[in-house]
């Protein structure tokens, strides 16, 4: 079966919404934090849950924000506020943390730049910190690196190579993870930011990493914020060839399609689709024409968020 | 009628060629200069086959590459020398020429960003030639300036009234524009170059040109030099539309769908399908994953090509 | 004369102050606007001053701020207002105006790229204005539009080529053109901002021009502000070399230096340096290690500075 | 004393030079590869000539090409090769091997841009090797990896700390650490390549390192390929004024200065020296005006030598 991909675990929630299931081991609970702000908070609780959704047990916090890709600085400072919230919330409390963060993906490709572009803007204090001493920046700023590891095709190495290699020489206690995200929806492009304490997966990401970057790979906690800012080229001809084989069932029955046809099921349709489509598709992606001044924007909201948060965790 | 777009002259051709039928007013010669190389010259000759092509009259000579996608210095070698001919057979001749290459597009976007990597790559020769005489690069080099204009969103001015501006003030022979085009078939992304003396029209290029760079309008030649590094989101869904109508029309006719449905038109299948594309669609476009490496490549290739034509022009 | 290269009014002002003499012609007044920032504020009156000052009539702007180079967000908040209520009184009043910002210098070279990196951040406006109204921002936006014309060994034309198609093409009624500056002194690098309403002048810059971006040349007022951050390397070779014949003097007189060295001026001097000079430091500057963070950070205190007096001009 | 800077044992080897004295522990072999290039191996042998060199034993060898800041293809070709050559004769023989190349500096800063501009222009091979297998490539091709580990202020990380982090995960045979160094004299700017197989060492390179990246410390041989790209500040200040010094001492006797002073020696001088130079010198650097292209040129050739020697080594 054609698996119709999302980085977002609200996504994939989404296709048992329908009849408003609940799922069997997943918590779900919806914020409307302002009239064009809403954070979900979805917990996996149990391995039958993490079976249903396709993802590890595990908190996935989202925010919709449906002017975030406007140009607003106001707004966006509100949203960075909302992010170093979250942020705090699921990492390790209690004592000065030392945090890695990594910038993911590619800086050559716009899309996938918005890992690099955080990482560029990050207050960076670890080595400050050793050299003149952990108050240097006063009582409430943790230790803070950065990395950006590159892809293969310019390393020849794997993220999750370099990060681990990192971790076992410089031992910090959390990594936070940037990247940019395929959705499922184009409307959610530059729309929405997922954080998770999950962790990156493989297949994630507009660079689609092979190895995890998780806390059981890597023993210590993982967040994980990424936006979507690219859909599979292949997710949105089938969306639009979903939505033509029902227009076509609902208003076409004068035409003679019969019911054999109408009660193609969605495997079935995403069967056919799918030997419709061409092999190159599975290398393209879509994304927005403007897609520059979103990452440039996106890329400040949430490095303001990281900077609030590891001044006061 | 939904129009698909692209910007090849050779696309526009290949919707009539099914019945290989010729086109009054339009001479088509295909040449296999290896392999792998196709060079087609097509000549739109009176304004009837202007009309029919929807581009004005003139020359559009289009190489296709296989290969051209792939890492292979001898082959890009190769092809700068073919189109090094080009550029020199649509050149005026007779005498020493002071060109202005403009490298259009958004050099922050990665799949808009070939003109202005162009124009990083080229010699520059306008200055020195103007302080230490003609001839400081031997008798066979031209005067060569460039400038990159950026996108509006930067500059709040049309390519084109920068480009006209300079044109009135250092008042060169011939214009050589460079831009990242749109095609109809993915399979044609990175691999096609066209090369044409009708300059450049509204519409064309990634990031959509609204003013003309034309003969018409600057009062002297202009070659432009496109490669598709973008499919228009539109295109895709409905090319995959197509061939899902053409494939239920074909493969289902048990299931009762009449000849009323088998000889929906194209037009009114686009139609159908314009329906049920979602308004975001038009902001989308569809790129190839590793454009950075391809767009760098090409970007050498043309440059190269550019220099060379120039040096002997 | 070895004549010593500054950009900056303020230093060619310097040479005279020692006596603390009036110059005739210049009016000098300094505003101490808190413990740290200082504004000195020059009016060159009549051209005999001119000539004393080694430039043209008009008014020269200094804020001189010396925690400038360090990063505080509020602080450069403080000297982005300042500096934007400058613009102000030194542009053009009474109406909308629509303003050109030109990006001066090498976008590939830290130390020359403040004026292109201030265009990156700029509220362009121009182009939305003329398409959705004037009052499309409100009733107190200008039009603003931006040109980074990039440095002749990359366009082969001189910017001022290149501003001045651009003037003809779309008459706006103000220049406003950013480069980075050659100062005399390293004290000054990274922590000085002058305006003035005297355009630009050849060899002024770091990139230095040869042809002027002035109200006489382009027949529209031009504003300059300019951050000096490179010294010439000639400059500081001669300023410690005075020091050094200095304390010789000074301390040496046992050693027997007799009256007529003690007496050397400063143009003997300045010749007896020349001579040791290798030709090689003509072509070479001096400028900070972390070049990178400074131009990041001033470049954002120019750009907030003139968004913020375009918004309200 | 103040201690002269240079990365080049080349230029430390000089001060010595002037008496054509032989210096125990260390052999030292010219060759005149063309007119215009020179190939100098230095090998420092013993503990002793090490003391003396005020750098560790092992190999040095330096190419010296007074054209290599020109823009000649051909030339940069030959340059190419033969730093190939000696990278092979440098690297452990015997079996295909895995190296990773080191891009030290910062990509932000043009002069100290070296090592990243070269990590981005390698074939690399290492991720295709380990999934397609090891011929993927053909016979000849070396595992090839890179890192750009970026600079503390970006990090809060030693370079070092990065790469053996990395090095403990994927265990290569050989690092190639490729910088940007400070010579003494302005004439080797851009135009000389020192290759070492003693590897980096704190204060070494433009961004002046603070930990070491060589065998002893990383377990694998490092070679370092550096490329001066700037002088200290306070270097070109003092070599002027010792310059001023003899001037004076030689020319103006007649002016009384007595023996005293004239028999200041170095050490003397250099106190002086110092004495007069503001602290702000030690965080200045010189670099040429035209940094940009020459570090694009020699990036190109640095990267060419490396895909070269690793494709057969």
């Amino acid at each position: 079966m054609y698996e119709i991909r999302t980085d977002l675990a609200l996504e994939a929630r989404e296709k048992y919404e329908k009849g408003n299931v609940e799922i069997k081991g997943v918590k779900l609970e919806k914020t409307q934090v302002s009239d064009d702000i809403r954070i979900t908070s979805m917990v996996i609780e149990t391995e039958n849950g993490a079976r249903t959704m396709g993802r590890p047990k595990g908190n996935y916090i989202t925010i919709e924000a449906m002017s975030m890709d406007d140009e607003d600085e106001a707004y966006h400072r509100m949203i960075s506020k909302h992010l170093a919230h979250i942020i705090r919330s699921l990492s390790p409390g209690g004592k000065r943390l030392s945090a890695l963060v990594v910038g993911l993906g590619n800086r050559e490709v716009t899309s996938d730049s918005l890992g690099p572009k955080v990482a560029d803007q990050l207050f960076i204090t670890r080595h400050m910190m050793r050299e003149f001493g952990d108050d240097v920046f006063g009582k409430h700023q943790n230790r803070v690196s950065a990395i950006v590891p590159g892809v293969m095709a310019q390393t020849g190495m794997e993220s999750s190579e370099i990060v681990r290699g990192i971790l076992a020489e410089t031992k910090p206690d959390l990594v936070i993870a940037v990247d940019a995200l395929a959705a499922r929806s184009t409307k959610r492009l530059n729309r929405t930011i997922q954080i998770t304490d999950t962790g990156i997966h493989p297949g994630s990401g507009v660079g689609n990493h092979r190895h995890p970057l998780t806390e059981e790979e890597l023993g210590i906690p993982v967040l994980a914020i990424g936006i979507p800012t690219v859909v599979d080229a292949a997710t949105i001809v089938n969306d639009t060839m979903t939505g033509l084989l029902e227009a076509m069932a609902a208003h076409m029955p004068y035409q003679g399609m019969d019911a054999s046809y109408r009660t193609l099921d969605e495997v079935e349709r995403y069967d056919l689709v799918r030997e419709l489509l061409t092999p190159q598709l599975n290398t393209l992606y879509v994304t927005a024409k403007d897609i520059d001044a979103s990452v440039n924007r996106l890329s400040v909201t949430v490095a303001d968020a990281i900077n609030l948060a590891l001044q006061e965790l």
